[in-house]
C-alpha cells in the first residue's frame, strides 16, 4: 500500500553523475538515475523493454543508455532509438521516464501519472549548498515496511525511550507531553514548546535551560522537516503557548525522507546541521554523527518490531493518545491511495435533458 | 500443527535470571522470560499491545517489563500500569501472561487455554542439583520441522545406522528388533530387554556382555524420558522378559525436550548424565559429549530430509513396522489439535423436555 | 514448465564413481547418482520411500544403496530389497530409477515416462577422450530460471555487448546480422557465415581476415552444439553462403547444456576445445579459460535479469527480429509440455456405427 503519485526522494544530489548509472528501486519499481552532460538528471525504467534485462548494467553514451545485453539503446525520454541489426523500430519500444526535479540536495521522481506531476507539492528543504547552513548528509537501509519508520517519526515520545541515551537524553517530556497536532493537506503538523529543558550536546550551557519551539511536518510518502528553534527561558510564557515571533538562539536543520523500496526494503535519507551562524562545520559534524548514532537505535526496534509482526501479521496495533499523528498520517495515506484505484471520474458536463429542453424553450 | 494445551519446555532454569530478558519462539508465538526478584519465573508475551515491539528488548524495573519503543509499562502478570503521558490505561491494554512451572531444571510454559492448565500433565525429570545425578545440559537448534525431530526419537531403530559409529556401535539390535510399544494417555511408552549386548562406552568391560532394560515415554508436545538399566546377563530371562525387578548395575538418563518454533524451526534441549553412585563427573561429561556428538548425526539427517521434503511437500511416506510408535504418537498429537480446533461443548445437561415428562408423571 | 519427457544433463561422466554417491536435482526432483561395480552409471530417486531421507547421505554397499537414516537398503534398479527388523518386503517399497545413458562425456538421465525412452534423442557431442579433439568441462550454477539461459543462446546478438571484450570482441556482427533460423524436430538450427572477419584470440593472425562458419543447434531441453569453422577470405562468396563443403582451417567446438534444477536454480555443463590437428593442449586450455570468463559475463546480467523480472512477474518481454530463435524454442517448449500435460489417447479404433452398419449388411 503506497501512493504512487508523489514525490519521492531517490538520490542525493551528489550521488548521481553523469560517470556512472545508479539503480534505485521505489515502491517496487526499478529505475536507473544519470545525469546528462548538461548536467540534468534523467530517471528512466530500469528494465529494458526487450528481455527486462537493467539498464543500470547498461552504458551511457552521451546522453543515451544502451542496454549492454543485447544492444537496444534509448534517448533520455525512454524511446528507442536504435536496435542493432533492426531498422525499424517499433514505436512501444520504450522504457517508461520518469517526472525528476532536483531541489534542495536531493533527487525528487514523481513515481504516479504523469499527467498529475505538481511540483509545488515538493517542499522546502535546505541544500548542503546553501550558505547559510552547516548540513551533513546520509541514509540508511531499513528490512521493513515503510510505514513502521513512518510511525516512528510521527510519534517522537520514543525519544525518551529508544533514544534515552541520545537525543531524547534528559527529556522525560518527550513522552510526558503531546505536541499540537494539526492536519495538513497531504501531511500533519506537530507544534509544541518544550518549557526550561536543559541544555543538549550542540547548544546550551551546562545547568541552565531553554525554551524550545518544537515543530515539524510530515509529508506524503515520507517527508520529515524539522527546525527546533532555541530561546531564552521564559519565551514560551510571553508567546502564550503559540509560535514565537522573536529571532532564536539557535536552529538545528533536519530534512529526512522515507522510501518504500519494496514490502520489506526502505531507504532513509537524513541530513542534519545548523544555522553557519550558530555552529561551527566541526559543530554540525559531531550533531550529524550523533544524530547517527541514534538512527541506528531506531532501525534496531523497527527492524525487530517488524519481525514480531511478520510472525503473526493479524495481531492487531492498540492506540495510545500518542498516535495521534501515525493514524492521522495513515488515513492520509489510505485516502489517497483508495482514490487513486478509483477509476478516473469523467469531467462533469451538463445533462442532455436538461439541454433539451433549455433548447425547447 | 502444534498441541496448544501443553506444556512446553521454554528453557534451561540456569538460562534465565532477573539480569536479562529471554527471548523465545514456541509454536509462533513470541515470550519473554526472567525472574521476578523473589526468583519465580515470569513468561508474557514478546510482544507489546501497543506497537508490537518485542518486550525482550525492553528493561526491567523491579519485577516490572517496560518496552523500550514508546514506554508502557507491564506487571509481571501481563497488566499495563503506565502509558507515559497518557492518565488513562485502558483495560485491554495488556501483554498475555503463560503460566509457567519451573521443575527438574526445565522451565515448563503453558501454551493453551490459561482455564486448561494441568501441572499434573509435567513429567518427572532429574534436576541437575540431584545430589542423586550427575547431569550435563544443553540444546542444538534445528531447521527442520518438529515432527521429523519426533519421529526421530520414536523410532531408534536409527541408531544403527544414523549412529552407527556412535550410539548404536555394536549394536545391530537397534535396528534389528521391535520394542513393545503401548499407548499412555498423551504419549507412547517403549520397552525392551537387549540380552548380551557388549559394554558400551560408559559402562562395561570388553569381552563381556550384559542385559540391557531399555525403556523410555515419549509424551506430548515432543518430551523424551530414558532411564536404560544394565543388569547382568542372564537377568532378561529370569525375569520373563518383563519389567526388571531387581536393583540394576549401572543406570543411565537421558531427557529431552522437542520444542516447535515455527514451521521450519526447532529447539532441541538435552540432558543426559547417569547415577553419581555409577559414576564420576568426569564419566557423565564424557556420555555428554559423545551423545552431543550423536545428535549432530541426527541434526544432520533431519536438516536433509526436511530439505527433501520441502522439494516436493506432496510426497508421501511409507510406513514400516518399526513406525508403530511414530504412528501412535503423530495420532494423539491429531487427536489433541483436532479437539483444540472444535467449539468447546456446553456441559451436558437433562433435557427440558424429559424433566417436563417426568415431572407431568 | 519443464519438459520431462527429455534427456537431462546429470554430470559429466569424471565425476561419478562407485566412490561417492552425487546428488543432483533436475527439474524438481532429487537424483543420486553412482556406478556399479561395473562401471554404468545408475539414477535412483534421492528421496527414500520410507522417511523422505536422501539416499545420496546413504551407503553403497556393493552395487545397492543403504539409506542410512533407517537402514532400507535398495536395488540398482530401485526395489527395496532389505528392511532391517522386517521380513515383508511390500512390493511398492521402492524408489524411481531413472534411465541412464553415458555418451560423450555427459550422464544423460531421462525425467520422464520410461515407456518413452528413446536413446535416438540424445544428441552427438565430443568425448573429452577423443583423441581427435582438446577439450576441457567445467560448470556453473545460476540462480535463475532455464529458460532466460536458454534464451541468452538461442541469441547470439548478445555476444555484440555482453562479451564485447570478450566473445565478441571486434565483432559488432553479432548482433548486426541475423542468421538464418531453422526450426528442427526438437529445437532450433541457427547458420551464418561471418566474411572477412578478423583473427580471433585462438585463431588468426592479427591483420588478416577469414570467412567464418558459424553454425549451432540448440535442442531440447537446452543442449547447445557449436561447431565455428574458419575458411580463407572469399570462401562463402564461393560456397553462395551455403553450407561448406571444404576443409576448415580451423574448428572449435563447444558443447553446452542448460538443466533446469528448481524454478530458480539451474546449472551450466560446458565443454570447449578444438581439433587437436589445429591446436595444442595449451591452446585449448586458454580457449576454455576464455570462454569461461565470458560466461561469468552471462551470468551477472542473466542473475540481474531474474531479478528484476521477480519484482513484477507481469511485465511482458517485448521481441525483436534477433528473438526468432528464443521465440521459436519456447513454442517447442510449450508444444511439448502441453502434450504432456495431456491425458493420453487411445489408439483410433473404426467407428462404431458404422461397424454395426457393416454388421447389418
Amino acid at each position: 500500500m503506497w501512493v504512487r503519485n508523489a514525490w519521492y526522494v531517490a538520490a542525493w544530489s551528489h550521488d548521481v553523475s553523469h560517470a556512472a548509472l545508479l539503480p534505485r528501486t521505489i515502491i517496487n519499481q526499478p529505475l536507473v538515475l544519470y545525469r546528462k552532460a548538461d548536467g540534468s538528471v534523467v530517471a528512466l525504467e530500469d528494465r529494458c523493454c526487450h528481455r527486462l534485462a537493467p539498464l543500470s548494467k547498461g552504458r551511457l553514451e552521451q546522453d543515451d543508455l544502451r542496454c549492454m545485453y543485447h544492444g537496444m539503446k534509448f534517448a533520455a525520454d525512454g524511446r528507442c532509438i536504435e536496435i542493432p541489426g533492426q531498422d525499424l523500430i517499433p514505436p512501444r519500444a520504450a522504457v517508461k521516464s520518469y517526472p525528476v526535479v532536483e531541489r534542495g540536495s536531493w533527487i525528487w521522481v514523481w513515481m504516479g501519472d504523469a499527467g498529475l506531476v505538481d511540483a509545488t507539492l515538493i517542499p522546502e528543504t535546505i541544500a548542503t549548498t546553501d550558505a547559510g547552513w552547516h548540513i551533513k548528509t546520509g541514509y540508511l537501509d531499513y528490512a521493513a515496511h515503510y510505514q513502521l519508520i513512518n510511525d516512528n517519526l510521527l510519534d517522537l515520545s520514543h525519544l525518551s525511550f529508544v533514544h534515552e541515551k541520545t537525543l531524547g537524553r534528559n527529556m522525560p517530556q518527550w513522552a510526558g507531553q503531546r505536541p499540537q497536532v494539526t492536519r495538513l493537506d497531504r501531511g500533519v503538523r506537530f507544534q509544541r514548546w518544550f518549557e526550561n529543558r536543559p541544555h543538549a550536546h550542540y547548544y546550551g550551557r551546562e545547568g541552565e535551560t531553554y525554551d524550545l519551539w518544537h515543530s515539524y511536518d510530515f509529508l506524503v510518502p515520507g517527508i520529515f522537516i524539522q527546525r527546533p528553534a532555541w530561546y531564552p527561558p521564559g519565551t514560551a510564557k510571553r508567546m502564550n503557548m503559540q509560535p514565537p515571533t522573536e529571532p532564536p538562539l539557535f536552529v538545528r536543520c533536519d530534512d529526512q525522507a522515507v522510501i518504500a523500496e519494496t514490502e520489506r526494503t526502505s531507504r532513509y535519507f537524513y541530513a542534519t546541521g545548523a544555522r553557519s551562524t550558530d555552529a561551527t562545520v566541526a559543530l554540525a559534524d559531531e550533531m550529524f554523527r550523533f544524530t547517527e548514532t541514534a538512527f541506528h537505535e531506531d532501525k534496531a526496534i523497527i527492524e525487530a518490531q517488524q519481525k514480531v509482526i511478520d510472525l503473526d501479521p493479524d495481531q492487531p496495533m492498540m492506540s495510545l493518545s500518542s498516535d495521534a499523528g501515525p493514524n492521522l498520517f495513515r488515513g492520509i495515506v489510505k485516502q489517497l491511495v483508495d482514490a487513486e484505484a478509483r477509476p478516473p471520474q469523467p469531467a462533469r458536463v451538463a445533462e442532455p435533458v436538461a439541454l433539451a429542453a433549455a433548447q425547447g424553450n
